[in-house]
């Protein structure tokens, strides 16, 4: 049977990326895939058997003409796929450790490319302490070309998704927006300041920002809880104002909808608000942790999970919405 | 930069997988890979930090049109990837644990077929213990499907490629060549039975086949050793002799060279060898265990890996080759 069809109404696309990762637990069947945090729905699984605290187990693929294209040195596409990784790890305030690499790449790829590509990927385990410990080669059609990391990490206490309770602050590190213009393969991963906030019983959630703000912060959100987000304080970046002519409402769509910030959404208890704000200015002064908005119960007869305009009470409009592989 | 070449001799096919796999560690650079086990160079990396044993960690990858076509059924093909890591756990004397998967397909992949792939996978999960933890799921061009599985388990005593010497037995379980008649997505990977040669110190090291006999089982020679093959010990499976119309000598080079046996290739202590053998067939009296060569010191002035035909003491002709994904 072959894979693929022609009938849109019966292929992936017709579901999106998160239709088929929702789909997956499913087709999967009855004892396959714990619960969270070892299972499906954290940054990185948590897996049990460490000798101290957890060890963490996280994958992301870069693919030619979706993670990258010829405008990026393979040096930099090499770098960015160790780096997607790392953000995973920092997300829930781990230390990296171990990786394997699979890659599947036509016998067409040229060997200085590839080259230049494993020497960016050696420069980023070397520069955040990752050990590349094995991987598998495959074939593939000519023209074709991708690489998947998985890579490990401990973590003594790990940061979750689904800590968050109604009444907490959402806070972002960074500016938002725009990472097309170059943020998108150099960026920092935020593993220093992921163990800072995973090692404060203040701060209950946390994930990176891979896939924009306004698709990802609903992962943070329990069921029967929205998040009003104040707009005014979502913190967008140069880059996203260049990409909108220099006007703030279209800079904050590329803010809430661009994906590939790598920056850190946490969850953290309002009350501890103003302590953790001042610790963290003076632990990272370069980097702003802003508050951006807070979890609020759902009205009686709703089922959450909504991002909500703070001024307004009214969900996001539609147009605000994040990344899909598939759309 | 665009990853591809017309120019052949400047393509990764060039070099072949082997050139591609020598290459690699060269560009990373200086500290990226430790020495194995933890390193490049095992079935499975070998990682520290569990709290009892060793943590081994393995990836493969299935991508449509090379480790399977249209003949194979969606579901065997989403075990096969599972069973093919598995495989390198049990050459590792290792139990499996969790996973996370790593999806790049086409927006055109079928939801039907996918959820086959994906009933399989679980299938293949449910029968063997492991738990799939996590993933990643990235779009390709329309036409494409791969999936990259990074396996993890445990192992007390892993069972290494490095530890052979000069006199050392090389034994390989079942029958080897023919698995494209079937047995290449529906194979049994060999768990119980490694785990059963690690436990055992007459059993110096191990891994399984994958890419057939003549490629393997040179990673399992020490520098300045060679191996003695009686080929006419070699045990060759029934599909072998049905793709040579039954001729012995068509059907060796099948076994030889066909890949994709997921057999289990062992080195043993001489002196051990028939109680090994008497032990093994009281515990698998259904699965041969069979010496077929022994490792032998290079003469002076050779530099060893060599696999020689014990009737002749010659090389073995060059016909007699493994399986390489970019010849």
């Amino acid at each position: 049977m072959i894979p693929f069809t022609a009938d849109a109404a019966r292929a992936v696309a017709s579901v999106g990326e998160a239709g088929v990762i929702a789909r997956i637990r499913g087709w999967l069947g009855e004892g396959v895939s714990p619960p969270p945090p070892r299972g499906i729905g954290d940054d990185c699984a948590v897996l049990p058997g460490a000798r101290e605290g957890a060890r963490l187990v996280t994958v992301d693929s870069v693919v030619w003409g979706r993670h990258f294209d010829a405008s990026v040195p393979a040096r930099a596409a090499g770098a960015k796929l160790v780096r997607r990784n790392l953000s995973d790890i920092a997300a829930m305030g781990g230390a990296p450790a171990d990786a394997v690499l699979a890659l599947v790449c036509g016998g067409d790829v040229a060997l200085e490319w590839l080259g230049a590509f494993f020497e960016g990927v050696g420069a980023a385990c070397r520069a955040f302490g990752v050990a590349l410990c094995g991987g598998d080669v495959a074939g593939a059609p000519p023209g074709f070309f991708s690489a998947s990391l998985a890579l490990t990490g401990f973590a003594r206490r790990p940061l979750l998704r689904g800590g968050g309770r109604a009444g907490d602050v959402l806070l972002v590190t960074g500016a938002l927006g725009g990472s097309l213009l170059g943020r998108h393969v150099d960026f920092a991963p935020r593993l220093e300041e992921g163990r800072w906030l995973a090692a404060r019983p203040q701060v209950r959630a946390g994930m990176d920002l891979t896939d924009g703000l306004a698709k990802d912060a609903r992962a943070l959100l329990p069921a029967g809880v929205d998040a009003c987000l104040d707009l005014e304080k979502v913190p967008v970046s140069a880059a996203a104002f260049e990409l909108a002519g220099g006007r703030r409402e279209a800079a904050l769509a590329h803010a809430l909808g661009d994906g590939e910030d790598y920056e850190l959404l946490i969850l953290a208890a309002a009350d501890a608000l103003d302590t953790l704000c001042a610790d963290w200015a003076a632990s990272f002064p370069a980097l702003a942790l802003t508050p951006i908005g807070r979890l609020v119960e759902t009205p009686p007869g709703g089922a959450g999970g909504r991002l909500l305009d703070a001024a307004t009470g009214e969900p996001l409009c539609a147009n605000l919405r994040g990344f899909d592989h598939f759309a």
